[in-house]
C-alpha cells in the first residue's frame, strides 16, 4: 500500500476519509483535518477516520469531525471503516471487534459486492436508555413515553430515548415534510430538554418497517442518520409496535436495525466506496 | 496510469477534478458530473476538467460545472489543467496550447515545486473589450468609463469591461467588505446592466499592485476570482493607473494579470494538487 494512502466512501451520503496512522509520512494535527475536510481547498467529507492499533480490539478507530474534535462514534462512520478494513486486507475475517471513544463495537461483514468487496455490514451501536434523567428530560416521571407536550399551536405525543444522544420521537398517522420543518426547532429547544434533542417523526408501515423524518440537533432537517434510525426502533420496540428487527425508511436510504431484549442496538447497511489514492506531497507541504 | 485515474487540484481555493477522456472506462454523463461534483456522495469538487485529443492545438479541454452543463473557460481550471498535463508527463514542453470551447489558449509553465512539479502557470485569458454595447450596459456612449451611477443612498463612480463576462470596477481610496456585501447585489442587478454584472472594489497600491474585493454574478461576495482580476487589471491599464504587468491582490490568493496593448489579457498564479487515486468501480457502478 503506498504512503498516505486515502479512501473516500460514503454510507447514506454520510461521506469520511479514512487512513492508517502507520502509513502517513505526516501528523494528524488540527491544521491537517481542518483543511483536508474542506471541499475547496482539501477532498471534502464529513470527517475523517484514522485507523490505529488496538491493544483491547482487533483494530482501533478515532473519529474526527471538519473542525478538528473527536467524535465518539458515527454509525456511518463506523460501518465505512470496517469496510476499509475488510477490503484492503487488514482482516479476512467477516467478524471482528473495533475499539472506539465511545466503546467496544463488533462489527460484521454481511454482504459483498459484485467486486468482492464489503458492501452491507453490521456495527453495535450501544443501548437505548429511557430513564428521563439520562436522556435528559427535565421531569419527575422516571420514563418520558407517551407524554403530551404543547409546541407553538401544536401537542405533540413524544417519546423520549437516548442511544448516546438524546431523541423525541413522535408517531404519526401521515409525514409532512413541511410540518417538521416547522417544529422541529420548537421541539429541539423545548424547555424539556437541557441539552437539546433530535426529533423524528414516524410512520409505522408494518411490524418490521416504518418511514421516518428527522429533525437533527444542532443541523436541522436532513436526509439520513444512523442515530436517529436507532432510536425510532427502540421506541417502536418498546412501545410494542415492531418485532425486534425492523427496517427504517429514510430519505436518503434505509438501515436495518436489531434491538434485543436487553436493549442493546446493531444497525446494518450499505456502505460504498467512491475514490481511492493518496494525498499529494504538495497538499502535505501546505500545512506545515 | 491506471483505468480511471483522477487528479484533484485548486487554484486559489477554485477546486477541480481533472479526467483524461481516452483513460476512462465510463461515458461523462451529466448523472456522472453531478455525483462526481457532490461532496458526499462523490470527491466533491466545483466541476471536472476532461482532457480530449485536439487537431488544432496540443490538447484539448472541456470544462463541466457541477450541474453538468459546459463551460466556456475558468482561469484556475486552464491553470489546474495545464500542470496535470506536465506533471503527469503528457508533455515535457513547458509552453503548450489548449483548445478549449471559449477559443485557443496558450499555457506556460513558470515555476515548478519542490517535487519538480508545475507550481505557477500563466494562461492566456482573452481580451479587454471595453465597447459598452457589447459588454453589454445600456447606454448610448461608446465606453462606459469613469461613469457616476446612483445605487441606493451612494452614488459610484464605474468603469465597466467585459473579459469574457461582464464587469463593473469601482476604484476606491478604502475597501470595506461591509460596503460590497450591501451594495454588491443592487449594482449587479441595476437596469444598466440587462445580463446583470460582477462587481469589484480597487484599492490601488502602486503601479504594479491593487488590493480587491469582489461580488460576483449570482454568487456573491467570494474570496478570489481570476475573470474579476483580468477585468480589474484592464480598467487600470486603460486608466493609466497601471503598468501592464500588474499583481492582483485578493482574499484568497494574488494573481499576477499582463495586459498587451492590444487589451489581450494573460494570467499568472498557482496551482496546488490535493490528491490523485481512482475513482472506485462500485462508484461508477452506482450511476449505470
Amino acid at each position: 500500500m503506498d504512503k498516505n494512502f486515502f479512501v473516500k466512501s460514503h454510507g447514506l451520503g454520510n461521506d469520511y476519509i479514512v487512513i492508517d496512522s502507520e502509513n502517513i509520512t505526516f501528523e494528524i494535527t488540527q491544521d491537517f483535518i481542518k483543511k483536508i475536510c474542506d471541499v475547496h481547498y482539501g477532498i471534502g467529507s464529513d470527517g475523517i477516520l484514522v485507523k490505529y492499533p488496538s491493544s483491547v480490539a482487533d483494530f482501533k478507530l478515532r473519529i474526527f469531525n471538519p473542525d478538528g474534535s473527536e467524535a465518539e462514534k458515527s454509525g456511518n462512520g463506523l460501518r465505512i471503516f470496517c469496510k476499509f478494513l475488510y477490503d484492503y486486507g487488514y482482516t479476512n475475517k467477516e467478524e471482528f471487534t473495533v475499539e472506539t471513544k465511545g466503546g467496544l463495537v463488533r462489527a460484521k461483514i454481511e454482504e459483498k459486492n459484485k467486486f468482492g468487496k464489503a458492501k452491507v455490514i453490521t456495527v453495535d451501536m450501544g443501548k437505548a436508555i429511557f430513564e428521563a434523567s439520562k436522556i435528559p428530560v427535565k421531569t419527575d416521571k422516571k420514563e418520558f413515553l407517551g407524554e403530551k407536550v404543547k409546541v407553538g399551536d401544536k401537542e405533540y405525543e413524544v417519546n423520549c430515548v437516548s442511544v448516546g444522544n438524546p431523541h423525541c420521537v413522535i408517531i404519526k398517522k401521515e409525514l409532512n415534510e413541511e410540518e417538521i420543518k416547522t417544529y422541529g426547532s420548537l421541539i429541539e429547544n423545548h424547555p424539556l430538554f437541557p441539552n437539546r434533542i433530535n426529533v423524528q417523526f414516524v410512520k409505522p408501515i408494518s411490524e418490521d418497517q416504518a418511514e421516518i423524518l428527522i429533525w437533527e440537533r444542532g443541523a436541522g432537517f436532513t436526509y439520513a442518520s444512523g442515530s436517529s434510525s436507532c432510536a425510532v426502533a427502540s421506541v417502536l420496540v418498546k412501545k410494542g409496535l415492531a418485532k425486534n428487527d425492523i427496517t427504517i425508511k429514510m430519505i436518503g436510504g434505509e438501515l436495518k436495525i436489531t434491538v434485543d431484549k436487553d436493549w442493546n442496538i446493531r444497525m446494518t447497511g450499505e456502505v460504498q466506496e467512491i475514490c481511492r489514492g493518496i494525498i499529494s506531497e504538495e497538499f502535505l507541504e501546505s500545512i506545515k
